[in-house]
């Protein structure tokens, strides 16, 4: 073929109004913004609440593209407000169990070996809107109190470390755990078996490269890669070593689950597995006939993601997509099936596989073990249909 | 050790304000902002440029922490200012060469596979501040024409076969080329080498989960992975294959390195290896003596770093740093070096190593090889200076 015709075609290319006229100075914004064009692109609640700082705002997952969500757009759960810290005034205790209980300034942390690493944020009530069947809410309102960021801090063994190491616990003692408390209004508090997540958990001053934004715990914050959301005490001021869980409000009655025999279960820290398709989600619409890449996030609380399938036909043909590498232990993995629209109707699913081989469960499964009193933990399998018109709905 | 004594040591803790009153309600901020306290961690300029959309803005370096860098802080540098461009309306020519030339809409790009990675970009022109000495300017001014980001987008090997292919060349022709142009005021163009980039080159749509910002690059943007940062056109419109460099004036009267002997390095793309401290650095202080841990970023523009040596005697003796995992390909690696201040004065460096062996050069070897007529791409060892006060000075 001779290249001669096609160099000259599209030439000259239209000139654009923005290529006329120079454009903003530098610095217009020394902390950076987002375009205009994508104001629509912000956390938003999925109802109204009655006391606004006991709320929570959800990341708009269908406008997010690969891993990472933006500081800017991480999912909000308060139970008290958005505390506005002074960080040279904070302080993190660390005592109960320990052999030299210390108070920590910020520079005391920030002089401590640390590390960063890229891990998912759920909270526990993530999904609960499904439990009954299709809510017909789009993505945000259903999966969006997920979020996957990198965290930067201390290692929770390195501060025990520095406060000697916790006392050992007398023989047959209970194994230690460690109350976990909050400076904001609500005072946060969690218990956390010591042992578990001794590994991996961190205390981290730093989301995303830079220092924690106030509505993710500024100037201090636990996580705990893999466990629920509410576990990841922001604001944090207490590490307290115990000897066993103190029973507070947030893990009696709240974040526990009923049981259709009137049993809760309580302390199910870990986040089961879970996939969801971003793109074609409800609200969007198929504007032509042929290729679309069906995309969407897999993660699991226990590892690494090892297997995604997609069904477009209801879940009767299941196939693999492909994972976008590098798949990270407990952070978002992208997945993406290559999916011709012939333009009937279609109901999309994803079904994640995870490193210890469990697999994400039909609604019906989830509702078969745990009854419709259950909140928290919601992980069935999310179906979208897409109509001979295109257009992609939660029904 | 009994454990009574020292599970009362520290209570009651001390209650701060912001426990006695409710926070902020949920959503004050939609998009969310850092924290008051952090308001001196913003871009800033160099210096008073002549033009204010012909500039470029820096990323404060030591205050960040991990190895990303928030959208909102990435180092800015425009040539016609920053052009506010309707998505909808923008359209990406690839043509020239290629066998069916195409205009491309978002939506049409949105519809290809994609692709998620982490990189760093750096302008040739960092840290030219120094070819002549210390300059005693802080890291955010040294250095701080350094980003790394997650980018999202389309191969550029997936565009060229979405139009076919490009049109093989006769025999003894020349190897392809692609001109990059971008849809600002100044039209930035640069040529590059086709074959030497198709493997890792992005026409990217996202940066760090959510769309590119306007200053940098929005709705499109080429990146070229260890390349400078001006190959990484902004405002995307145009890529011709073409059959050699067009010889624009971003790769003639800019972008070229005067020679001793009156030569002009021309098409010097890769970025060489490079570290620096990033903690202690110019304006810090060290406010006690005993254990610091040094903390800084390597990168190489050829592969990933193998090594990072740190002296705290000028360069007299070296050792080792902790490279943190995972150190990824053309993205920054962060180091630690585990140091004592006994209390006197020290002379930090850092000296990085890549994976093709390459070791960062001394200044007085650069300015050996290039002469002083030189500006873009310093890659010298950088050098901080600590008194027995605990300042720390470029010096």
């Amino acid at each position: 073929m001779a290249s001669a015709p096609s160099a000259q075609l599209l030439e000259p290319l239209d000139v654009p109004p923005w290529t006329r006229t120079p454009g903003a100075p530098i610095l217009t914004h020394p902390y950076g913004l987002p375009s205009s064009f994508e104001s629509h692109v912000v956390r938003r609640a999925a109802r109204q609440w009655p006391m606004p700082g006991a709320a929570s705002s959800l990341t708009p997952l269908a406008d997010l593209h690969g891993t990472l969500t933006p500081n800017g757009l991480v999912y909000e759960r308060h139970h008290g407000g958005v505390p506005d810290i002074d960080p040279d005034a904070h302080r993190l205790a660390v005592h109960g169990l320990v052999t030299e209980p210390k108070l920590f300034t910020m520079d005391d942390l920030l002089r401590l070996p640390s590390e960063s690493r890229i891990h998912f944020m759920e909270c526990s009530g993530n999904t609960a809107s499904e439990w009954k069947g299709p809510s017909g809410l789009p993505l945000q309102l259903t999966h969006g109190l997920l979020s996957c960021c990198e965290w930067t801090g201390v290692r929770l063994s390195t501060l025990l470390e520095a406060v000697g190491g916790s006392t050992p616990a007398a023989p047959g003692a209970s194994p230690r755990w460690i109350l976990a408390e909050g400076a904001d209004a609500a005072a946060m508090t969690r218990s956390l078996p010591l042992d578990a997540i001794l590994d991996r958990a961190l205390v981290v001053y730093a989301q995303n490269g830079e220092r924690l934004r106030p509505e993710n715990g500024y100037p201090l914050r636990l996580i705990v890669p893999g466990y629920e959301g509410n576990t990841y005490v922001k604001w944090l001021r207490r590490l307290k070593v115990v000897d066993g869980p103190l029973e507070t409000r947030e893990e009696t009655s709240k974040y526990t689950g009923l049981l259709p025999d009137g049993r809760a279960r309580q302390f199910a820290f870990e986040m089961d597995a879970k996939s969801v398709i971003t793109r074609p989600s409800p609200g969007q619409r198929l504007t032509r006939h042929g290729y679309y890449p069906v995309v969407g996030l897999a993660w699991s609380g226990r590892g690494t993601i090892r297997g995604v399938e997609v069904s477009t036909d209801g879940g009767i043909n299941w196939q693999s997509a492909r994972l976008e590498a590098p798949v990270r232990d407990r952070a978002l993995t992208r997945f993406t099936f290559d999916w011709t629209w012939q333009g009937g109707p279609a109901t999309l699913l994803s079904r994640a596989t995870d490193s210890t081989g469990y697999v994400q469960p039909t609604r019906e499964a989830l509702v078969a073990a745990r009854g419709l009193n259950s909140y928290y933990h919601y992980n069935g399998i999310q179906s979208w249909r897409v109509g001979a018109d295109g257009s992609v709905a939660n029904a």
